[in-house]
């Protein structure tokens, strides 16, 4: 199969838009475009590495000038990738594909921002990463994959964080190859993962 | 050390009451009386156990009939085993003890009643168990333990419940041992569990 092109959106760091550049050539996608809302390292890294990057500040043409990009880039995914914005009804009425999202807590608790801290302010012994499908909700859309990780006694945010984190650099590349696949299948809220096809 | 008296309140089944009655001889607390609010198995269970087996129904001296129970058998902590109602103010007040009580999922994801199918029908791909302290809210006490368990593709809410379950049973005893042995330190929302003391 050819690798198909996605596009990623990003507000920051961008670890997640490099854990997904640095899996793409054993996986069936190609980071085609990279989107910021703003200037940060994930631009910058992007811009560095040769990728085609662009600066889309808010505005009322931010989402014509967003899809006509993913359009020009023949884009059939989107991630979001530390994206801070909520995507507005017109780009998700606008674009056809599946767009998705990673978050560092087990959905539905704590969503918003700053999860592994409200994780540790709510004192739970098990958090995780959730990876779903968009919509106009926040942190709301049908879950595609959950991986548990469990808080350990004493540990302070920034460590759950970067233990997250590492959940999320692996688990972000299975999803949007299992998506860019078409081996999901969803009905209402539950999304079924298909197996592998046979070659 | 010796075992502390413990009472379970219960309203149905009471399977979580027979798994902390059946891991007992290997543990330091004793049933020493079963509370039930209404005529329910758990109730017939102790009661066919020859344990001391309290029906104390719904009223205005219901809280004082517990509390003297209580104090008449020695009981130090409390376990709710599927007791449906939720505790006073005046018995939380009255009781000077750690209460716990145990919810088929990770708090606070999917409080109430039939969380199991509120995890279904949400779609989540990682649920799990929670052993909390019961304060005057609903399934909102600080976390004392908590264990995931991953949802399999196309189960049922029925299979998921008994895999829930076996994970519930195996759980509790260890929760109400660490608690009655004094093992843990709250600070807020945050339960930290300390090493067995040396002996």
């Amino acid at each position: 199969m050819r690798p198909r092109a996605v596009a990623v959106l990003a507000s920051g760091h961008g670890s997640n838009l490099e854990a997904l550049v640095h899996a793409q050539a054993r996986a069936p996608y190609r980071v085609r475009l990279v989107i910021a809302d703003r200037e940060c390292r994930a631009l910058a890294w992007a811009r560095a590495r040769g990728l085609d990057a662009r600066l889309v500040p808010p505005g009322p043409h931010a989402d014509a000038t967003q899809l006509c990009a993913m359009r020009d880039a023949g884009v059939g995914a989107v991630a979001l990738a530390g994206y801070l914005r909520r995507l507005s009804p017109a780009f998700l009425a606008g674009f056809a594909g599946p767009v998705l999202n990673i978050h560092p807590s087990l959905l539905p608790s704590f969503p918003g921002l700053h999860a592994h801290r409200q994780a540790i302010a709510h004192g739970v012994k098990v958090t995780g990463v959730t990876i779903h499908f968009v919509d106009e909700g926040l942190d709301s859309g049908p879950i595609l994959l959950q991986e548990a990780v469990a808080v350990r006694e004493g540990e302070t945010p920034d460590e759950l964080l970067e233990r997250l984190h590492a959940v999320e650099h692996r688990l972000y590349p299975q999803a949007l190859t299992i998506v860019v696949e078409g081996r999901y299948a969803t009905s209402g809220r539950q999304v079924s993962i298909l197996p592998p096809r046979e070659e």
